[in-house]
């Protein structure tokens, strides 16, 4: 099977190809441009490039949330247009799901962490299980699901597994003086290639999902932001 | 430091912008296309999308070997032609223990392996070894440098290890029915979003690289090929 995976959920705009087991093109960039500018280019120049026929695509990857809502809106935006044109359907991935497919085969806990502002993160904790079918592969499992909490709180859930934990993603460069203070067990954190999204890791994730027959209308797509948006929150008269 | 990485050893064309513990940009396709058509295209392509000067690179990264013997010049001749116009130097990186590199934090042997025809494949086995220092990171370490040998010959060395071992590399689709029959440890493969060069990863060890003083003139860099090409082989009357 053929997926066009799609990230803009956090400071990364990402695009990808998978084919099975063969990654046919990805394009990740991590600049100050806004995602409306680069991700469809960006999947566009990959299509060029590989002399994509759209038609041959059996599904459309997206990290579907939390994130940036704009970056979340843009990639909803541009899957659900791709999916409506060419009638395929949507596969959504939990953006911290995807973040923490970075780190296959690791057997460390892996707790992937964007900045939330307001002083929580969007964290999650994940581990790699290994399958019973031969050759040995692993499987993608969540200790704790996403979820939006404060960094104290992230660090004591990660503490209490008694584990070494990687952390990625966004979030690290602003929490890494928090997280020396907060963390007892051995942490560390993930080199620059496997440190932010990636769509092809969201692509993987999505081979299985697509398997299990988790998939969605284009028309039925509507991104998980896991929080209100302060436009909301202030109609609501919240803080 | 900012670093551009470069890869055409194999299958994969790649092209990386790094700076520090960040991933500008990247781009990587495996397409049929030969590498003269892609990689500096694809160079370029990043560079217009991220405003890079590149004035303000410190040093090109490449893969320096073993591979595809028109891939490495093609590479090679690229990397030689922005090293001498910008006057920056190389650094030079074994293909195989970049393409460990992309496995980061697993606590399993990984054994790139590469096609080598003739029988042969070029592959080495690596670990990933904690360093000293907090928080924690890892340093790829290898147990079997870069070689070309049988398939047989490093599924014996992988075995003689007693330790579960990933796969990887474009020798996986073309050996994986061989490994079958001589594998006796635990043993699997990579998923797609890591089983192939990445320039990304090259980038990453190329920043350790630097930092030892491990570099050279682009005047000075040719590719490592570990064997013959087949006209060398044919002009000294060997098989």
């Amino acid at each position: 099977m053929k997926i066009i995976a799609l990230d803009s959920s956090g400071l990364v705009a990402s695009s990808a190809i998978i084919e099975d087991q063969t990654l046919i093109a990805e394009y990740n960039i991590q600049y100050k441009k806004t995602h409306s500018q680069t991700l469809l280019p960006m999947l566009d120049e990959l299509r060029k490039m590989v002399e994509l026929d759209l038609d041959t695509i059996d599904a459309i990857a997206l990290a579907k949330g939390p994130g940036s809502f704009t970056g979340l809106r843009i990639g909803s935006a541009t899957a659900k247009g791709l999916g409506l044109a060419m009638n395929k359907p949507i596969i959504e991935i939990p953006t911290l799901d995807g973040l923490a497919c970075n780190l296959y085969g690791t057997d460390k806990l892996i707790c992937p962490i964007m900045d939330a502002r307001r002083n929580q993160v969007y964290t999650g904790i994940y581990e790699f299980v290994k399958r019973k079918e031969k050759p040995v592969s692993y499987k993608l499992s969540s200790l704790l699901s996403q979820c939006a909490v404060s960094i104290e709180e992230i660090a004591e859930r990660c503490n209490s597994f008694g584990r070494e934990v990687i952390f990625l993603g966004d979030g690290v460069p602003v929490f890494e003086e928090k997280l020396t203070e907060l963390m007892k067990v051995p942490y560390g954190f993930a080199p620059a290639h496997m440190n932010r999204q990636r769509a092809a890791a969201f692509g993987i994730l999505a081979a299985d999902y697509y398997k299990e027959g988790k998939v969605v209308n284009a028309a039925d797509h509507a991104p998980e932001y896991l929080r209100l948006s302060q436009a909301e929150r202030e109609k609501r008269g919240m803080v």
